[in-house]
This record gives structure tokens, C-alpha cells and sequence, in this order.
């Protein structure tokens, strides 16, 4: 299977890149709206999978050219760029494809960080307005915290959390997370239990700030 | 220190008292809206726990006799009802007391269960209003699962998330909850952070649901 990461440069993104390159034999791709950036970004993920003893090509495209070549396609941007981001691609999308939101909405406040969804619920809810009808869209990977990720010294063993409406699309990015070690896939339910997913985020980060010894937090149900 | 479960005649209140009847010294007194269901519950918990080995009073009262006794009062009850129990036994409290808020809103729907939090933001931030101001209020216990709580054999291993404007309430809460075997208290900020936090009740109900294998499900950040 063939994993795009849009955004793949950065934050979310780079975890992703480099726990699926180093833990499956799937194809990684990583877009940016820069095709430089992308491609250099590429190029320090596979030196430090090299670092590792792991082999692997990933190559570096402009969005709109790694969206085209994704199966599934993880819109690993800030949440304020997701509807841009998925219009810019979507004619490069079709229902054969998944389409995958992790990105949160989120206000810093003097008491931490609230949940600050859009109008339409959540960030997720709004990537699948944005995208064709066709093309399913899944929300997934809102919890993990991008550093613990893309530190792949850093055990994981934490939880995410599935939505979606389109089975066979839930099942396929399940399937995904698990692959990666130490994560667990959790089916939330449908698109409209976004927010609840969404709004765990803040509160992670809150937690972290007030809580000495925690950092980098995920989440485990138990 | 006297603890006050207010509805403690049933739901998380039973599970509150057992737990901290059975691994504490702290005094526990239940109240109900009617004194001899409050009494009768209080029995069987007394029952309970002497099958245990732990000889212990347990008191039952109508919810004002309840409040005006406990230095910390739990507003055990559905979360329809917190705001009218707070003005019920609003003259029973000052600013030595703690209210303690664990309701949250949720409503059924087809694909689970949904966040409904009343228009204020948060049914903590309800009790909050509904308090006289110089009574602390504090948002605890809203992610435990009533059933395991209540089951004496059954481990926790969870978290409670705290939240609250009055450092000196919080800290007294959060003592309280780590004094029960296996609940670890978090700091999630102020009263502005309970809807984040309650948010994440409906998830609970919708993951062991969806979910094979889980059931009164808690929540574990790390």
C-alpha cells in the first residue's frame, strides 16, 4: 500500500513517515506545497532510517502529486490548512482512495488550551465536506503527541482512536495503525463522534503543562 | 475529613462510598432526597464492607442533613439534577467546603453516544453558578466507570482528571482521589477545562460499545 503524508514535513507528519517506513513495508511519500521541502525532507527520513539498519526509499513530492499517488492520504497539516489542503488534491482523489484527518483545532488561553473546533463540529467533519463524495474520509492519530513519534526510541503503547462512516476506509487505516508497534486502534464511531476524539488533544497538552512528570502524552483505555 | 455523597444511593455515589469507606478512614455519609433510601443504602454498603473485613459507620440522611455534615459534598446525582441539589443544600455550605461535580450530559443517539453539555459549557461549570460563591467547586470522577467502581474486586488503575479555580479545594480532591487504590489525579486545569474533560465520558460509553473486549472502560494518560 502506498501511504502519502501531506505535510509530511513537519510535526505529525514526520512520525508517521518514519514509524510506517520502519515498521511496515509500506510505500511512504511525503508531500509538501513545496516539492523541495518535501524532497529534503524525504532525504533526512531515509538517512535516519539508514542510522537504524532500515533500507527505504521515500521519496518527496508536491502535495497534488502525492495525493495522486497515496492509497491513503493523511492530511498531516495544520487544522486551519485542512479544507485548502483538501481542496487543492481532490481532484486527484477517488473512492478508491482514503483520506485521513488527524489535525486539531485548538486556542491557547492563559489556562491552558481549550478544544476550538470549527462551525461544523470538528476539524475532521470539516475535511470530509471539503472532500469529493466519493472519496472517504476517516479521522484518526488526533491523540499522539508528534515528538514521542517521531522519536523512534520512544515506546509507544498508547491508544488511537478511529472514526469514519465508510467501513471498509476505518477498517484499512485500523489496519495501518496497528502496524505501527505499540499503537492500538480503537473504533470511536462515526465522523460525528469527531469532536469528542478532537477535544482529548488539548486536554493532553493541559495536562502535560500542570502535571510534573508527564510529557509528550498519549492516551490508553483500560 | 467527612465525605457527603450526595445521591450516594446509587451510581458513581455507591462506588465513591465503598471505595472510600473501604480504603480510608475518612468518615462517609450518605444522602439521598429521601432519608430512608439514603439509610438503606448506607446498610447494604455497611454490609458489604464488614464481608470485607472493614468494620465501618456508614450514614444515611436526606441530601441537606448530608451536605450541612460533609466538609466535602459530591453531587452524585444525574446531571439534570446538579444545578437544582446546589440550590437545595446551597444554605448547608460555606467556604469551607469543598462541591465536587463528576455528572456529565451525554445523549443517545444511533451511532453512540454524544457530548451534550447544558449551555454554559460544562455541567461543572453549572454547579459552579449554582453554588453561593464563596463555596469552591471542583470537576472530579467524571471518567469512572460506576460499575467498577463499585465492584470492590475490580482494580481501577486510572486516571481522574481534576479541575478547579481554588488551589486549595483541588489539592484537597485530588488527595481524596489518590487515597483510593489505584486512581491517580491529574491537574487539568481550571473550571473553564471541564467540558474536555466530561467530553471524554460519551467516548468511553461509545468505545465499549464498538469495542470487543472492553467494558467499563477508564482512561490512562501516559
Amino acid at each position: 500500500m502506498r501511504i502519502a503524508l501531506l505535510g509530511g514535513t513537519g510535526d505529525i507528519g514526520e512520525g508517521l513517515a518514519l514509524r510506517w517506513a520502519h515498521d511496515t513495508d509500506h510505500e511512504v511519500v511525503i508531500g509538501s506545497r513545496d516539492p523541495e521541502r518535501a524532497r529534503a525532507a524525504a532525504a533526512r527520513y531515509e538517512a535516519e532510517l539508514a542510522e537504524r539498519g532500515r533500507d527505504r526509499d521515500v521519496a518527496g513530492f508536491a502535495n497534488e502529486m502525492a495525493a495522486d499517488r497515496g492509497d491513503v492520504v493523511v492530511l498531516a497539516v495544520p487544522a486551519q490548512y485542512v479544507a485548502d489542503t483538501v481542496a487543492s488534491v481532490a481532484d486527484r482523489l477517488d473512492g478508491d482512495d482514503v483520506l485521513v484527518s488527524p489535525a486539531v483545532s485548538m486556542r491557547r488561553t492563559d489556562a491552558g488550551f481549550r478544544y476550538d473546533p470549527p462551525d461544523v463540529g470538528s476539524t475532521t467533519l470539516e475535511a470530509a465536506q471539503a472532500a469529493p463524495d466519493a472519496v472517504p474520509v476517516v479521522g484518526a492519530f488526533h491523540n499522539l503527541a508528534a515528538g514521542r513519534l517521531a522519536n523512534l526510541d520512544a515506546p509507544l503503547g498508547v491508544d488511537v482512536l478511529v472514526v469514519g462512516d465508510d467501513a471498509d476506509a476505518t477498517a484499512t487505516v485500523r489496519r495501518l495503525t496497528e502496524e505501527i508497534d505499540g499503537l492500538r486502534a480503537l473504533d470511536a464511531g462515526g465522523l460525528d463522534a469527531a469532536g469528542e476524539v478532537e477535544s482529548v488533544t488539548p486536554l493532553l497538552v493541559t495536562l502535560a503543562v500542570n502535571n510534573e512528570g508527564l510529557h509528550d502524552l498519549g492516551v490508553r483505555f483500560e
